[in-house]
């Protein structure tokens, strides 16, 4: 599972490579909020610039409740990809 | 077919219950780069807030070239998410 924050997209690109250079069959790729669209980014640079033999598997979208400091609540979005090695 | 831009995500959420409600049985959100996560937002929004009876039947990604002013070209990520009202 690779969790999509702040860093540049290839920072994300370089660790699912590696772990589909590891031997995985499928890695998950997960973000929440803004990070969503560097998800995406991550999945379609690996597919089409690295790993022409990955192939997206499953898309999800669902929403997460955050709870801040203060004890508030707040709703946000979020987005699995998992991607797999072709048979 | 609704295109999601930099308009706030309630703008969105309108325009697509309006579509269900003027009797269509589904509808795209369509969206590109950072819009992306606005995309989900808006799903997210109309399914758990306005519309329980739409649920999500499909989402893509994919990968666009846009050409500059230029002629500069450069690839963007894009995803289409397609809702639908339960059977």
């Amino acid at each position: 599972m690779i969790y999509i924050g702040n860093k540049p997209v290839m920072s994300y690109v370089l660790a699912v490579v590696t772990q589909f250079n590891n031997g995985f069959d499928d890695v998950v790729i997960k973000a929440r909020g803004r990070a969503i669209s560097r998800a995406v980014d991550t999945a379609e640079v690996v597919k089409n610039k690295f790993m022409p033999n990955v192939e997206i598997k499953d898309i999800k979208i669902g929403t997460e409740v955050i709870e801040g400091e203060g004890g508030d609540k707040a709703n946000v979005s979020s987005m699995e990809i998992t991607m797999k090695t072709k048979a």
